[in-house]
């Protein structure tokens, strides 16, 4: 299954026989200070280069995330995509839970964008679904639902044939929907990751959708966060996920040589380009 | 399943619910002169403090090899047994094809040693298994035999089956042979790895035997080894490799991040152990 997504110029093709397509995640307001305060004051130039640092180390699609306290969605969603859309011609990422911040966001946003998300809650299956439909857009999908993030692998992949078929109903197709599985952090349920893993072979197995998954949750409050990390992140790439949402400079090398190993770059010749490219610099 | 290797003191458990075993690689002297030149020279010093460095590093079992071109292994192997003797207390893996002078190291080491390797050809079968049951030991079994190293999952899975067999006719239960589904270079082969991959998963599902790796033959010839050999030793981790042959040193870290993550670590308390104990030196 080949989920298409597109920016003004641009194409990214996500799919099991493709290399791994990366999310940039910096660029989260939620997640970052530095981010918040750039969309607070206005100085979009911040995000433009933040945009522009993570495509030079790989980032395939670019995450855009302007939930900030205190300040509007609505108004700061659509200025900050258009400041990405200046600085790099990649795929965008519209990371809300808010349809209006959403719609705004869409408006503006050339391409066919991801929407980052849905969930399997009412609320959000009937607020989200109809955007997707309406821009032709494409849409995470993560798997919760009113009784929280799942425990256990049946419950996450039964929130996930949900979605599908939800969206199904609404005319979105199952290649324009892509699963997040979730990853908790290690350090306060220790037995979660095999539950993610064992959710993202299921899915894979019965569903056949594409997967994304914020890979660094994992290593949330424990030491040497990069090596947890980037193990987790193979481990999970050789479950099947296509599409992380990560740090691009932190985690391309462990990316690129998961691809190799697991025969999606043949010939090996991604994994030396960049080798290459890297000691030219 | 639970394979027990023993030094003279003490004993190390290869089992899948338990922390990965790592199996020290570094005195080999079929792979490094450093180690050759030792051992011909009589130079034991060497050998002891290679020993004592890989344990430090996290080796729990030492990998002896003594196979010098134009010297007598029958010597050289029951000396490098005696000299790791003296310097730790750790199982050895005594690293032959030669019948003579496996038998010649057997009888000076003590416990219950690893033995590396027989494969599945007549002449290996025949030579090797009368002296893993005579000393009691366990061993390696190479997924390889006379068509040499199996291309695809389906022969290596036989060939594994075949050797199980073997020992099992002679008196050697399936706990005492731990199975080597062979990693090759991905730069002569880069569709290599899936097929071993596919031998580890099949071999683990259809027998349970333990699983061991020579892991870093994997990234021979191309640029950033370290990358490549530690992503793709988590994912064949994953697959069901729980005693690697490896250079503790390198790989440790994403070792210990592993079994954090597959839940080989019951409340991450080796993880953090390791962590604490590196921030102290």
């Amino acid at each position: 299954m080949e989920t298409r997504i597109a920016g003004a110029t641009r194409e990214v093709i996500i799919g099991d026989e493709r290399p791994t397509v990366l999310i940039g995640e910096r660029i989260n307001a939620t997640a970052r200070k530095s981010i918040a305060e750039a969309a607070r004051t206005g100085n979009w130039e911040v995000v433009r280069r933040e945009a522009v640092a993570q495509v030079q180390a790989g980032a395939d699609i670019i995450d855009i995330n302007m939930n900030v306290f205190g300040a509007d969605e609505v108004a700061l969603l659509p200025a900050a995509v258009r400041a990405v859309m200046d600085a790099v011609d990649v795929p965008l990422c519209l990371d809300s839970t808010n349809p209006r911040a959403l719609d705004a966001a869409l408006k503006v946003c050339k391409g066919r964008p991801l929407i980052n998300s849905v969930t399997g809650e009412e609320s959000s299956l009937k607020g989200i679904l109809p955007l997707v439909k309406q821009y032709g857009a494409a849409v995470i999908g993560l798997t919760q639902d009113e009784a929280g993030v799942a425990g256990n692998a049946d419950t996450r992949m039964a929130v996930a044939r949900k979605i599908i078929e939800r969206a199904r109903s609404v005319g979105i197709p199952p290649e324009h929907v892509v699963i997040d599985c979730l990853a908790l952090s290690l350090g306060a349920d220790p037995a979660s990751a095999q539950a993610t893993l064992e959710a993202i072979r299921r899915v894979k197995a019965d569903l056949g959708v594409n997967l994304t998954l914020g890979a660094s949750n994992v290593s949330f409050g424990l030491p040497d966060r990069k090596a947890l990390d980037r193990t987790f992140l193979s481990i999970c790439m050789a479950a099947g996920v296509n599409c992380p949402i990560v740090d691009a400079a932190a985690v391309r090398q462990t990316v690129l040589a998961a691809d190799l190993i697991l025969g999606r770059d043949k010939r090996a010749r991604r994994y030396i380009g960049v080798y290459r490219e890297r000691a030219k610099r």
